[in-house]
């Protein structure tokens, strides 16, 4: 994707500097900030401020935060520490524990003197295959919409939830890469875009869209619902962050409520996501953990304070009990379709293991 | 209700002054803040800005408006004229037109030097009539919960949307009204308040509980279906702004996503509305307007400016999109159950008639 006309990625790596850059997506829409991650630290804790969010991005930074954990003297004692810290930082997303293993897998069998270098080489292939899956997704997932038929005025009106764009991936997107594949590719797309409280990550996929020129309109999460009813909307898509083994999705809070309205209403709801979020070892939703974020997430006006707005904007006393799970289960039942990087399936273990038999000896 | 232990409405009439005074509700939970109403003009911009708001609450004031308009010299003239002014101030609550129908109907017949009095006695007496009619309300809403059954440590954990509590009323709440009488009976009551986006009427909600010291918990609205899907929520009681002919009920936006959530969960959805929010010439929800609002209260941070709040906290650029629709239609089919004045009855014509037989001659 690309900024202003310059190409650019969420993530950029430097091996020889031992550093990756990675935008502050706290500071999003209101700056475009680059931060430079030089340490397993920094890595642990942009990973748990949500400077990187998105299952695959958090999988390709865990990946990177390896590699600089490994640097200089420390490579032998480091490896499963550093795996350990990186892991903990975030619980729902499978992808970070899938790139962590992976890791593991292939560097602990190396000599220490070893290891650095193929750590950076096994990051960088991480990346780049979560860049062709996401392109592969993009292929597959506009084959989907180009069966639909648009609703009102020959625009295909979809709606997604949460930013699964180009800012969650290391570059394409999941949901919305179909979406910028229909619209790259000539077709008439509007794009709905909820606000995603309590961090407002809607404002991370308007921004993208935007600078694509991809048309959109923002809505409250509450709005979902009513522009359903109102044959406003053609299809849903939402990217994961867990696909159980029963083809169950955990994926930001508030995307069951939409899948919901989907089934009443007779529209599709779509789940794109790359085989790293595939987890065979969870049977089903309920297996999946739910992280349950600080409650200033949601007393805290915006959602964020890496902006410096100040305290005294807090809506909600520090008193108020507030609960703030960040992620919610939708059944099998209410997906139409799951989208990945090997193509369209129902959202079955049958379904799974049709695009993915590997998966069920992971 | 009280306010620090201080017997309080969300609404003061002095006719002697012929001026209201209003809780400024676009200021809280950061001030509790009265505005005096002395004009035409300014009921109208308090309905219309929401420093009142509410359906009950809004015809209340819409009356008071009516009775301040005839004020002075103009009585003659004015009578029609200010009540389409008021009428038009919000479309959705069908209070309002209710409030002000009943006025002219009253008003109309009267002699001109008669009408000041007679309006300021008969807003009172729709003031009046709504106190009385939410206690029913939580008398009949109490013996619902009753026959509910707390699915965890025996407390009854019931989720509410927007405020429909006294601060919507001119006293004692609608949804709201069942659960402090729940709580003032001894029994152990929880609140999920929903923080209800765009203009976060949850928190006025909080505000309403906490100072009634009933325990509550704010979340994100998106947080509504991972709550009721895993156990934590043993009922859900709504307000309503119209309720159609068939038990179709218009209420904030986001209610009908959770009427969803409760039937797939196997949750009740209760709403909770006086017989001033029947409209059986609406046949079905399809007939209810829906506002549409200004994008502003979107693309601000918090939904109101009101506070004072500098403008470079928008997060959203002035350019950007904005679909803001205010309430949203949740279909018969949903809800469990209606609670009125009168008693509690199913949502349907039928239902409906065999509590408000009255209603299908109105």
């Amino acid at each position: 994707m690309n900024i202003n006309g310059i190409p650019t990625r969420s993530l950029r790596a430097d091996p020889g500097r031992r550093v990756i850059d990675i935008i502050d997506q706290t500071r999003l829409p209101l700056a475009l900030h680059w931060v430079r991650i030089d340490s397993l630290e920094a890595a642990a804790r942009a990973i748990r401020d949500m400077q990187v969010r998105g299952a695959p991005l958090i999988g390709a930074t865990a990946a990177y935060g390896l590699a600089i954990a490994l640097g200089g003297d420390a490579a032998d004692a480091r490896l499963e520490e550093a795996s350990a810290t990186l892991g903990a930082t975030r619980p729902t997303a499978v992808n970070l524990g899938w790139a962590l293993a992976r890791m593991r897998r292939l560097l602990t069998p190396l000599a220490p003197a070893l290891r650095e270098s193929a750590a950076w080489a096994e990051a960088a292939a991480i990346a780049e295959e979560d860049v062709a899956r996401n392109a592969a997704i993009g292929h597959h997932g506009l084959d989907l919409l180009r069966q639909l038929k648009p609703r009102r005025d020959g625009i295909l009106n979809v709606m997604t939830h949460c930013n699964a764009g180009w800012l969650a991936t290391v570059d394409g997107g999941t949901a919305l890469a179909p979406l910028y594949a229909a619209h790259d590719a000539g077709r008439a797309v509007h794009v709905w875009v909820s606000e995603t409280r309590p961090r407002n990550q809607g404002l991370l996929t308007a921004w993208e869209l935007a600078r694509h020129g991809v048309p959109h309109t923002v809505i409250a999460d509450n709005a979902a619902g009513i522009l359903l009813r109102a044959d406003r909307v053609d299809a849903v898509i939402v990217g994961a962050d867990r696909i159980a083994a029963n083809g169950d999705v955990a994926n930001k809070v508030g995307t069951y409520l939409k899948a919901l309205a989907c089934v009443d209403n007779g529209i599709p709801f779509y789940v794109a996501a790359p085989s790293s979020t595939l987890d065979f070892a969870c049977p089903d939703g309920d297996a999946i953990p739910i992280e349950a974020r600080d409650g200033d997430e949601l007393r805290c006006l915006h959602g964020f304070d890496a902006g410096g707005l100040p305290a005294a904007l807090r809506q909600l006393a520090a008193d108020e009990a507030v609960a703030n799970p960040a992620f919610d289960v939708t059944p099998a039942r209410l997906v139409t379709a799951l989208i990945t990087e090997r193509g369209v399936c129902p959202a079955s273990r049958a379904g799974l293991l049709s695009l993915h038999p590997e998966t069920a000896h992971d």
